[in-house]
């Protein structure tokens, strides 16, 4: 159908409402996918639709084998970036889980994962057709996964169904405290109990150094455009060579009449995956993140440095584990609350007192707590944000220590 | 693992050998994916990760409610522009194939599909544990598909298993011949049987004018990097309000010690889809897309007068439909290959001779025959393409009309 031109004027000139460049953006998802300039140079280069397939090798066409750009090197070099014997990149971390799921269970099988994981770690199960069974999660103020209780929820697994569950997950850390848990502990009761272990790794692979062989990981997952300065969407899947089969197992279905049979192609990844520019902001930050996973004790005690100078205001408390290990850091901001209870823009006010600061992310609304990222934040962008907070706080009357 | 620097050298200053500035790109696949200004001007724009993600609603927290950038407003414009109710951005149009097949069908059912149907559509049907029924194709020359034949397939799905298969597809133009199959004939054998109609339109829509409704679709695939003007990964999916509660259907599984539930995202989305620039890119292309379309009937005749062109070389020969009605152009270059035969560079002289002309896309080393595709050439280039063919025949003594 003709849409009529002046519907599609709001399509023209999009702009982000504020860049980098601008504003500091404190986004709990976003820090870790700012391009890096290496990758913004590559996006512009590689826009047009199949821009990696120039040189698909004719035989196997498929996107891991193509050797220019370089995407065959960067799935090995990943891989062994993450301590893993093989990776491949898949369009979303999500997809990975998925395609983690589909492939090493059958319908109805469980999986046991923690009860922080992240929403796409359920649906990536119900999509596979398994069920779930939680592992608890501590009470306040540090919700802390209760490691150990993996192999309790194995047991019980195995007790109701009879059989083992397709395989543990942990979120190596969660999205709602940013709490790094010790996958060593779970990966230990995974291998004991020989249950394959998955460990997401959405917020730490790409901005802090993660092994998956020490910890013995089975299969890792990760987000490009969250954690690896990559455009979405960019998802990782990377695994151990014991897993190749099951995991990247080629397709087997043949036309009928035709006999047409697609044996090269794996199955769960569809064939190719991110064939275009997504990819290559992944392999052009790639130098860039090996670099600054080697830095990550710096990002932390920034974010240590702006809980400390938060909670000078009275009332305002950070939660998840103390001290922080990761660079998402939660707010209980009680203080913030009182104050929109009688401010003419009710929760609105401090988004709006921050933006004025030209400070972005928090969501708007919020006062009562909120979550933030400090990652990639200059030294002088977080004393300005923290300086920014403890001015709001005066300017309200709230008690500053 | 730290990977030692000096192997990360490659990737740094990543390149494409050819643009679309220097060169003739006659790709198959790259044609109608080359971006738009107004595409490469969002992509910068909206680079860093979740840069889709400014403005999500706190209370849906899905991407197909964000209004800012329009992506609300864009999905049902889009859906209007296919004659469909509803749309949805997935990653590839392989995802929009396997999300209608995993949510139509249950293990074990059958798709009935065109014997041309590109290989995804067969992977697709196997993750989703489908099996395929092909409807045959016609020989030589043209290599049309046996479209009243669906009908028989149907029935003969009816009669192995005792039940109507699970939906129908019918690749619209297929990858092979570039033939533009009549959608309508198959979507009224599909209403008859009330079996739900796919029509992949990964070759048409977005390049020509598809009509969904006049053709009795129930569900609309597509492909942006292919057809849109769009970095991939861009897949379309579009659907009647009557399948909305099937394809769209709500997660439904449940933390078994949290109670969380996910009733708001989309299951076989796994929630988000494309939280990034290529999405930017296919709104961005969006009003230059609704143009171009009308204009296809000029790009057939392109296509048609290079065919006219090349055929004057003895023994060449365009297959699949005549006159063409498509862009995507086999031809069948016997007297290319026995040059080939006595020449030291073999199959490649024809890649480097039309290199040497600036000319890229036709597959290296090919010469008996091969495919390409001139969809948004100028006349001038078309013309420059023809007349490099038909000196390189000269040059190598071919009879040329």
């Amino acid at each position: 159908m003709r849409i009529p031109q002046e519907r599609l004027e709001k399509y023209r000139n999009l702009k982000r409402e504020f860049s980098e460049e601008d504003h500091v953006n404190l986004q709990p998802i976003q820090r870790g996918g700012v391009l890096s300039e290496e990758a913004m140079r590559a996006i512009i280069e590689f826009g047009d639709g199949y821009s990696t397939c120039d040189w698909c090798p004719p035989k196997s066409a498929r996107l891991d084998m193509i050797e220019n750009p370089p995407i065959k090197d960067f799935y090995n070099d990943l891989a062994e970036f993450l301590g893993m014997d093989l990776a491949r990149v898949v369009t979303r971390c999500r997809e990975a889980k998925f395609i983690a799921f589909r492939m090493l269970g059958a319908p109805g099988d469980y999986v046991v994962l923690d009860g922080l994981a992240h929403y796409s770690s359920y649906i990536a199960a119900e999509l596979a057709g398994l069920r779930v069974k939680e592992v608890p999660v501590g009470g306040p103020p540090e919700h802390k996964v209760d490691l150990n209780a993996y192999a309790a929820k194995i047991e019980e697994v195995k007790r109701e169904t009879g059989r083992l569950p397709a395989a543990v997950l942990l979120t190596h850390v969660d999205y709602q405290y940013g709490n790094v848990n010790d996958a060593e502990v779970v990966g230990k009761i995974a291998q004991d109990y020989e249950v394959p272990f998955i460990l997401n790794c959405a917020y730490s692979a790409g901005v802090m150094p993660v092994d998956g062989k020490k910890v013995q990981a089975d299969v890792i997952t990760g987000s490009g455009h969250k954690s690896w300065a990559a455009s979405a969407p960019t998802g990782i899947l990377a695994l151990r060579k014991s897993l190749e089969e099951k995991l990247l197992r080629r397709a087997s279905i043949q036309g009928d009449l035709t006999s047409r049979s697609f044996v090269s192609k794996e199955l769960a990844l569809l064939g190719c995956t991110v064939m275009g520019a997504p990819l290559l902001t992944l392999i052009a930050s790639f130098p860039a993140v090996v670099e600054r996973v080697e830095k990550w004790d710096e990002e932390v005690q920034k974010a240590r440095f702006l809980v400390g100078e938060l909670e000078r205001i009275q009332g305002v408390k950070q939660i998840g584990e103390r001290p922080k290990r990761h660079t998402l850091i939660h707010f209980e901001t009680e203080p913030f609350f009182k104050v929109s209870q009688s401010h003419k823009r009710k929760g609105y006010f401090l988004y709006e007192e921050l933006r004025t600061r030209k400070i972005v992310g928090i969501q708007p609304g919020l006062t009562k707590h909120f979550k933030l990222n400090t990652y990639g934040l200059t030294w002088n962008q977080v004393r300005y944000v923290s300086q920014a907070f403890l001015e709001i706080a005066e300017k309200y009357g709230l008690e500053v220590k």
